[in-house]
């Protein structure tokens, strides 16, 4: 979306493709998921993004695979020659080789993920209510959450809200304190990526709010409804996976360019070998001496990388030199719950709790400005604020809760 | 629900069954379907409307029959006794007849249709981008609403102005010159059960914006994607079926006491001859002399049954008589566009244009105060008004296009 935009004035004749009609806005997922923000809200219409951008054509189609050689973009409805490609297509949830967890974990990436996760939560309890046996009620009071990055932790946050100011008075015949937030790391800390004061106040914070840290330890595998673990077997029906993402390979992308599941490109973005098709964001593997292993999968990155590539677009096209790409590191932050975040700035100043969770709240206000619903996120946020209460559990996609685990609509990736 | 919260303080032991965990807010489904309200601001959540009320159970479950002679009521997680049954399940989609519409057409009276017809539309829009031949485009861009009462008056309005104001800006390579809105409707006028005066002023709002209205005209057939009218034939991908509603009869009610697909009822709301068995609301037929041939399908006569069913049970618990149901009709109102909206007051007062389209918009969010979305709902207006845009244009919920109509969702009555 920078990147075309950036390209308003330029000579140049855009098509955007995408499988959606709307940008979903990523760091509020987790809202999304656990009834905090209408699904709505953190969506925003791409054709409403460039409306009266003449030199930009929307396309909803799926691109089936990309012709570096000859230059041709195959989709759904017929193949398309170009210019310039940038391949833009973002990452997909990394299942580390246990492709069987596909049909077994809510995964937290896309929209309908979080709307997946919202009916299974609420379904769950809806369905607690109707059991008698303390073994099932165990396990389906049990909720295991995978990975210690950003969204792992906000959920787990996030379910522990729930947990303590909403769930007792929507279900005041179930026993909440047998509900158990587990949060399973396998590495010895949270928040990777973020600074050590980060992690140790993620981490209180979270103890504080009753979510069980297990650090250290790795998901063997999850069958007959057990988390098995290399130290215990956690029982449960609900395993929220936010372990990490990959590269989202088109097929067509020549198999020497990728690396670890990303594309290799050089420091213009230029896909390694092939003049005309670049890649960008989360997709796009682009190593320097500040970043030997690759850029973070950030988003950040990714919008620093697609204004780039159109200056460097437009620069190449009057026969100018293009310019090497530079990362702005503008610092990282999470939130816990109310009053409770972290914030790592540029030049290693870290803040935490109410201070930096305004910071946070503003930040993220400022970038839903594009989306149009930031007064209704505002609206959300300030009556959650006072009241302790949440917006929408309202369970609109059902699946069967006994079939396991999702309706005939699961969302590929 | 008016019925359980006046009974908040009785003696009683209420379990309150719904296959869902919310309650929509039905006369402003049209609004979702059309992308001005985002679906959680129509849908309030059950059990936080009872928050607090002791004596109250709420139950997630589907009612599969009921046993009036032996007073049980059978769900999918087994039987429950009562002494008294309020049978409140109002209504679902009449097709008069022609089931095999049910696949075939579009309708409009739950959540979840509303968001089918919104991912349809947009749907509809993206695939015209790529249509070449002028007979499929024609297709796609006639709209077809059978049923002109409120919902399909409101719908080919609604659809009007994202004619006017929206679609051409998202969608500016398509000729929208050549989009036609058809309201069909079998009888002479519309808004039947309005005044003549509501019906004029209707009609004169919708053909000054451009909506092709077919009076007397009745729907033979939808086939080869052709709507069949007595008079002339249809291409059409699109037909909203807003022509009516009829009762939902439960497995197990007697079918001497069914009359017109609905349940016959004393001034008690009392099922003739099963004593400790109610209906109201839809569902129920009651006649006196006002209403010779049943109350009409309106929220206000279920809300007003409601409260009056509860004080009479608590005067039967009470060894007192019960009280006949008087409906006060308090009038009725449609809009049509902005600043076009039709309001019969009590005593034949008629209001037409921007005071009845204020009177419409103070009432309608008045009502929505219980839901908590108010705020949200009067935001989205608010900007609505000004922009002339509207806001939730998102396609969360696919189906496949070709395969006509819908998910595998497809939501059952």
């Amino acid at each position: 979306m920078n990147l075309a935009k950036a390209l308003k004035k330029a000579p140049v004749q855009i098509v955007l493709m995408d499988r959606n009609n709307f940008h979903t806005f990523q760091p509020l997922l987790y809202q999304v998921a656990t009834a905090g923000l209408e699904p709505d809200s953190i969506a925003g219409p791409l054709r409403k993004a460039f409306n009266g951008q003449a030199n930009l054509i929307f396309r909803m189609v799926k691109v089936i695979g990309v012709d570096l050689e000859n230059k041709k973009v195959n989709t759904k409805v017929g193949e398309l020659g170009y210019d310039y490609l940038v391949i833009a297509n973002g990452s997909v949830t990394n299942y580390f080789g246990k492709e069987n967890f596909r049909e077994k974990v809510l995964p937290l990436k896309r929209l309908v993920h979080s709307l997946d996760v919202r009916s299974h939560l609420l379904q769950l309890f809806e369905q607690a209510e109707l059991v008698d046996d303390p073994v099932i009620y165990e396990r389906m009071m049990n909720i295991v959450i995978v990975g210690g990055g950003p969204t792992g932790v906000e959920m787990a946050g996030s379910i522990a809200e729930l947990k303590s100011h909403v769930l007792p008075n929507d279900y005041p015949h179930l026993d909440f304190s047998k509900m158990k937030i587990h949060l399973v790391e396998g590495t010895g800390r949270l928040l990777n990526g973020m600074s050590d004061a980060a992690d140790k106040n993620a981490q209180n914070y979270l103890r504080m709010m009753g979510v069980e840290l297990k650090l250290n330890t790795l998901v063997k595998d999850y069958k007959d409804r057990n988390v098995i673990l290399d130290t215990e077997n956690i029982p449960t029906e609900s395993v929220i996976w936010a372990a990490g993402v990959k590269g989202r390979i088109l097929s067509g992308v020549p198999d020497e360019t990728v690396e670890r599941s990303r594309i290799q490109v050089d420091e213009f973005n230029q896909v390694m070998g092939y003049p005309g098709a670049y890649a960008i964001g989360d997709v796009a593997l682009m190593s320097n001496e500040d970043y030997p292993n690759g850029h973070p999968m950030l988003a950040p990155v990714a919008m620093q990388q697609g204004k780039k590539l159109a200056a460097n677009i437009i620069k190449m096209m009057s026969g100018k030199q293009p310019e090497k790409f530079r990362y702005l590191d503008k610092g990282s932050m999470a939130t816990i719950g109310r009053n409770r975040a972290v914030v790592d700035m540029p030049g290693g100043l870290h803040f935490k709790g109410l201070f930096a969770w305004l910071i946070w709240m503003f930040i993220h206000i400022m970038y839903l400005i594009g989306f149009r619903n930031r007064l209704i996120t505002l609206n959300n946020w300030i009556w959650s604020y006072f009241t302790y209460d949440k917006g929408t559990r309202v369970i609109i996609r059902k699946f069967d809760f006994s079939s396991k685990f999702r309706s005939g609509e699961r969302s590929e990736e």
